[in-house]
């Protein structure tokens, strides 16, 4: 772990990373193929085990909706070192995805899913940047305010 | 063919895939890129050769999509058998997506897609189990009620 | 730059790409992972620097959407020369996925995101033909009338 590590860099920000839920579908978290790891679709959930819930342009506003973000990119954060061992196996964070529960009139997923983005960037550096898509749907399970799905490069073995 | 070859299990399971149709637009099925093989949106075609069509929370229960999702599934693995001549080729399905045809009340997506999930890991064991995100939209292409898509990891040449 | 380079076709169709625009959030156009390029959300920026807004279904018909998804993919075209130096570095168009910002009742994505396929074809021959997703969302960030993504297979530098 050198001194411009992931993982020394989680530790000077303060930030410790959830534990890893059990899928609440028949899929998996995480699957690496070759030197891509595939993340799926990971869920705002806030330190005391609650969920997220509600929608953009209603229920949440444009802060709440942030505040999810970074909170499921956490989660996706744990779910990337359960999976490696380490964030620093990570090379570089490629795609990230958003999709944000929201009113057919919402249009700022843009600074929502910032909050998704910038941990990513503030972990790893410049390997964090990445490729993005965020969108508004019109539903998600359990009625999430948004989830968030990403690829990684990885190191070899 | 070994015993556990996801071909011999599709046989034990009496699973028929279905013919590959003609893509409705100017796309093609799949496209192979190195060791991965991308698989676009697959359609829930009945054996009859109708779509299923409508809205989840509206027209369509859980348990109708949860079937629609089977027969997206089912015409999605026949895609990749076409592309890469037998299933067995398959070395793991890394990462599904289902796109869910909604009202915005809906929540039910997980029980939904778990119906094109479960395929999967009926034919391929634990090299069927992937990543996924389920989400839930407002509109889709012929009203159709759900679409899948997915990257599978593939054997060399 | 040979006969049949992406490059020398789009001479021969006179298409002039765009500038590449600054990414509106913390993200940036794409990112290269091994022998793939994620290419991220692009957007519809008409020449004279205006974006295409609005919902497909309501202010927006299929005629203006097709144009859109033109434009969107231009766009995209212009990130994939920047990022490589040139579009004959690229092997294959694996994966489009087009999202477009439409009513609940709205059916057409099909010919919608035609328009953003059929550039990488003209472009790049069987090379741009690829697997593909079009979706409808509820709602997308500024009002966008549609998005498109994709992944695109490249050559060993």
């Amino acid at each position: 772990m050198t001194a411009d590590s992931p993982e020394a860099r989680l530790a000077e920000l303060n930030i410790e990373l959830p534990a890893v839920r059990t899928p609440a579908g028949t899929f998996v978290h995480a699957v690496r193929a070759g030197s891509l790891l595939f993340v799926g679709g990971h869920l705002p959930w806030r330190a005391d085990g609650t969920l997220v819930q509600g929608k953009l342009g209603a229920e949440l506003d444009v802060e709440a909706g942030h505040e999810a973000a970074q909170l499921a990119a956490l989660s996706a954060l744990a779910t990337i070192r359960a999976e490696l061992g380490s964030l620093d196996k990570v090379l570089r964070i490629a795609k990230l995805n958003g999709v944000v529960n929201s009113t057919p009139g919402f249009m700022q997923h843009t600074q929502v899913i910032n909050g998704a983005s910038d941990p990513f960037v503030a972990v790893f550096g410049y390997r964090g940047q990445h490729a993005r898509l965020a969108v508004g749907v019109s539903s998600l399970p359990f009625n999430l305010a948004l989830e968030i799905e990403l690829v990684a490069e990885i190191a070899a073995e």
